[in-house]
């Protein structure tokens, strides 16, 4: 049986993230999406709950997905969980830098490889910084979000927006 | 009537952005040059005026060339001023992908179409931020900006770090 | 009164070409487009004539759409139909190394400017040579060519192919 | 169960091939080497049986793995051995535009999923045909080619070279 | 004789500035490691004192090496130590727009001409901010940083990382 | 003493190799231009007498330049001369590629260290094939090829086409 994580951090998930885990489901016996609980450095929008809540929703169909958070580093999460596979999307040539980078350095340090898929070209111009953009400056996230999640992704964002101000 | 912005946040305006606007604006029956109140994270060195000002010294002999403030986003902009076509230089392969995502972006929300102009390659490796780094260790910016605001440009940049120390 | 060259060799012209003639026609009064003689060093499968009928086809519904054959270099098109522009489309980056490298040749060889325009992502994956390969191998062109050419393309290159065996 | 059809020349394989397959081997239940009959316009300097022959070699202790040739398109061949995945390498950001394109019309063609690894680093600079242009100048192959095959693939190489002179 | 400044902050060094270090120092009679001390927004990790010091252990077998600290611009320091050539490692294509914009800058601002030599594909990978990060999260630093300061380094880092909960 | 071999197939040389040509002497104390006998696969419009001859007459006035045909291998000319350094152009991203796989595969051979330098951005768009095109088509060569050589080297292209005609 072959299990592979995808890590990211999904604040909030994008069509992009929806298109890529039902294509890496298809790869591989179990697919767990790995939540990172730490978004960088400004505070997220999103709590670490609400993203996996999200991811839940989106994988709801697809039994083979577990979603899960974790803390550290990636390579920590893969050799807690016997993970020996990672899968990661790759928009462009601008993705290649940092992928090869962290492929190299997760296999170095325990040892697991890394696959890419070649996001949709209909969903590779978006991210969860451009969603955050848009709608804080007030857009709706229509053909952005998934439809389910159009309008509770926009509210959050826009009352985060309101309280810097 | 062909009506093209020209958006940015020329703190300050280079050499680069010179030959643009300049380019930019035999492309089209009017161009606005569409300078962005929003210059990131940091407080900006020169006020939103202050770069309109300058960039109206710049336009100056340009006929069909207007200079606006605008917030928010470039979307918001054209849709307000009912304006068809972005316009935006690329200084080479490393600008595409951040190009791409916006174009696609503001495609998708509104239906405008980027237009794009290579940058003339004695000025590809200027850029704000580079001036005002030389500027803020007390180099002297000719060949960087305009000669008309060299002095000016230098001060202000000169006195914003003295301000930080 | 704005005009543009838009060259290329169209050998066929793709679902690709049709979305950038009308993009391109959008942005100038009158949009010339310019089927070179020359297709390279093999014979070509589609004779210029062929070639530019096709495309008076497609641009039928776009009035200020003219099709041409040229022979030589573009530059010497510009000059003799005095044409102060040049349209091209961008597929990414790995296009930007060659029409930057004809962008300049062409600037310093008769000062015309080259405006660029992105590919539409749902196009940017096809191209002439790719067609010709997949007819050549006896698959159908669906969602490649233009519907109403379909079957001709198809028929031409099969032939061709045929001939060569 | 998963299987993949790992797509080439291979003339010769290198020690790239051998990491590739390797690795791409553990990634499904069973893969599939298509070694394919056309090497492009010059006649090949390997018959198709020589590298077949060479790929079993290679793939010799790896249970799941299959050397088979095949002729026309990637898709013809997925679709008659009923192949839902193709797997690939990339050494670096110049092959993407490439494996981008092929992938996109691979998948329209016939919904075949497109799988990419890295290249190791110690091999992303080796290549079938830097591997004839070597032993064509009379220079011996070590850590470029298998040891096993080093001394024949040398021999094929020279004499071929030595018949055109 | 030729002398040429290799900058850099080496907040820390890793095993990719070693190499590059000795291949530099192959390449002039005289190499100057001018570890500049500032290290960008956060406050560094590590002291230039102390980076100075770890060059130095580095360079220990190179007599033509020198480690000094510098403050201020890149060509400043050229122009108080008369240097004419600056060294730098690029590791893939993804350097190159910032290099090139560095090179020509430092060109136009004081003549010094940049010369590069390409990372050793094996330390490619390998930043001082990923090891910053690899460290933080409680992973030893074997095959990253030169042998000799592994365990220095790591405690360094956990202990700042430690501090800051 | 440091020698570097700088090769090419100078099929002709170009205003970018002039500027190359004299920064590169400037780096070492010897610069040995390699002439490559082998210019591909086309009959060359240039012989290696006249190409190595105009490349004299450029590096005429430095006195540490040399200029030499070799057949074969780039390792072949470096082990027989004993030259431990090659030199390179890099025009942008565009080049690394190729010049990784190179450097790579040049050190792997024989140890040879290659040392790049960024073309003039004046220069970056041009390239002996681009001067051949421009010539072919009967335009002249102003501003692309050392005045000195402008008209020679127009006839010489101009009368090789005509012979295929």
């Amino acid at each position: 049986m072959r299990t592979a994580l995808l890590p990211g951090t999904f604040s909030p998930p994008t069509l992009g993230h929806v298109d890529l885990i039902s294509r890496a489901a298809a790869l591989f016996d179990k697919l767990i999406i790995g939540v990172s609980e730490n978004t960088g450095k400004e505070p997220s929008v999103f709590s670490v709950d609400e993203r996996v809540a999200m991811l839940k929703l989106i994988a709801h169909d697809l039994p083979n997905v577990e979603v899960k958070a974790f803390g550290g580093l990636i390579v920590d999460c893969c050799q807690k969980c016997n993970i020996p596979f990672l899968v990661r999307g790759i928009r462009g040539e601008q993705d290649i830098p940092f992928e090869t980078q962290m492929a190299l350095a997760n296999k170095q340090l325990c040892g697991v490889e890394t696959v890419f898929i070649l996001s949709d070209p209909r969903y590779a111009h978006m991210s969860s910084s451009l969603v955050r953009e848009i709608a804080g400056y007030g857009r709706r996230l229509h053909g952005f979000v998934p439809g389910i999640m159009e309008d509770s992704v926009y509210m959050r964002i826009a009352s985060k927006q309101a309280a810097h101000h």
